[in-house]
């Protein structure tokens, strides 16, 4: 009798580690963003650092905010290493999707006390690096090509649609896909550690809104993979609520134009996108259409997605 | 007797009030600092706004933290209004001393959520703004000058050095004067408010290290106002400590090569800087190089100036 309620005891005790074990598979990747928001805070711009989970070897996705946001991070114990091993050790690669300032700030103003890296992005995005930022008007040129003398501290890969690049010093591939955004072409990084991958979305604008293929194009590639349940997470972006007239999105998505992009996934795939982790990112303030926002994609979220909303230095894991 | 004591109290309790009064002159300027360091913190970069005393009719000397800082303003209570008011109705234009990205990143961020006003600067640093940051590749191009279409919110206004200039929509007037910042023409604000002056330096090497005039024509231009005692405030940066070597100085000074300035200023004057307020500006970090920065311009402070380090969201009077 003792010793069945010993059992019993036992089996309760152990009871949520199992179901736990259960509902929480192993992840792939941890993914820390620096910097989530979709503009006017110089402390928190886009930028999300995504390593294959156990490893140290992160690439940066986007570059707007990063020695707040590591600050931040470090403060949080979400790395166990000081703010400068993490920018200098950790992060072993930018991955810029537009040059857009509000998206690559972070890297300009950090590069004194960086280490030497590559800076991946389409040729155009690469460009406007070259002959914008890294010049020697607006700053020193830290790369290792444009206006000289070049301090050759960062090196230019510029990334071909369509087939896969190992990146240099991690254990991960890329593929790059265009993506509209107004008047600039922006891009998408599919990454893949091992037969896992995450998809980063940088600002992006609806195929109905933009009069393009891109974002069709991008999900017919992807859709197989979300098929086969290896696509860990979608990070996207929904810049403003609902109801701004389109000709003021300026290349960028609401909630319904969200939705509208997710169920043309889940039609390409053929299987329902219920739990399917989307990272929604660059929320515009102010606050009170953040707020909206977040109303809008639950109230729309037919499909049972599961809408994350990632904060400033606090890791994920998928 | 009773009264006596009465009387005394009275006297003894208005002691501090007289006292204060007799040390504490009027002020002529008031200037909160939204960002004051020299680099890496995206949260904390160079900008400060500037108003004569009891007016909101503010200028904003350098631009590379704005949203942060102003936030951080209003949480001190330095503002009574709401932080979109600050950036919208009290600051009349900007005042931008070189096109590095760390002094005007704010300017472009905050763009969006801005009201027209005036951008003034050299002509070339103008010119850089208008090639490399308000272009449609970097950013859209909110200015009424460069890359089509332009949406016309803000008006380029060069200023000739030599000449005085109106400040539109304060009652304050600005002179230009070149600085040798490495490769760049970056510029001191010399700002009047009727007959007190604020002189804010940009980014500025020493003469000696730069090969230069620049530094002794503008000590020349203001000597008669230190004399005269209507220079309330010299602006200026320190941003190595002393033993940086002069080819790694990129253009800035370090505690030694300020306190030799200030003896030429001094000589100059033909006066005594004693109690002159120097607003130190732009520290670089690291803490420790902040630390030792500030132990040196102490230790060789011998004519007395008021060292003063400003610190973010926490208004000086002058």
């Amino acid at each position: 009798m003792y010793n069945h309620h010993k059992l019993s005891l036992f089996i309760f005790l152990l009871l949520p580690v199992l179901t736990f074990a259960q509902v929480k598979p192993a992840t792939s990747f941890r993914i820390v963003p620096l910097g989530v928001l979709g503009g006017a805070d110089e402390s928190n711009l886009s930028a999300y650092m995504l390593a294959p989970q156990g490893s140290d070897n992160y690439i940066c996705l986007d570059a707007g905010t990063l020695h707040y946001g590591i600050a931040k991070a470090v403060a949080n114990k979400t790395f166990s290493v000081p703010a400068d091993a993490v920018l200098r050790k950790y992060i072993k690669g930018y991955f810029i999707s537009h040059a857009h300032l509000d998206h690559l700030a972070g890297m300009v103003i950090n590069s004194p006390d960086d280490t030497s890296k590559n800076i991946y992005g389409l040729k155009s995005t690469l460009e406007t690096i070259k002959t914008h930022y890294f010049t020697w008007e607006s700053w020193a040129n830290f790369a290792d090509d444009g206006g000289a003398p070049q301090l050759k501290k960062y090196h230019y890969k510029p990334l071909e649609p369509g087939s896969e690049t190992d990146i240099d010093n991690t254990e991960m591939q890329v593929q790059a896909f265009p993506l509209s955004h107004s008047n600039l072409t922006s891009t998408a990084f599919l990454v893949r550690s091992k037969d896992n991958y995450v998809l980063y979305l940088g600002d992006t604008g609806a195929d109905e809104v933009e009069k393009s293929q891109n974002m069709h194009n991008l999900w017919a590639a992807v859709a197989p993979l979300v098929k086969a349940k290896k696509l860990k997470a979608i990070m996207i972006e929904v810049s403003f609520p609902n109801g701004q007239p389109d000709k003021s999105l300026f290349g960028h998505l609401t909630p319904r134009l969200l939705m509208n992009e997710m169920r043309e996934l889940g039609k390409l795939a053929g299987v329902s996108l219920q739990r399917l982790n989307v990272v929604v990112t660059h929320l515009k303030p102010p606050y009170n259409s953040i707020i909206k926002i977040k109303q809008q994609l639950k109230a729309s979220n037919k499909s049972g997605l599961n809408l994350i909303y990632p904060q400033q230095g606090k890791a994920l894991e998928f």
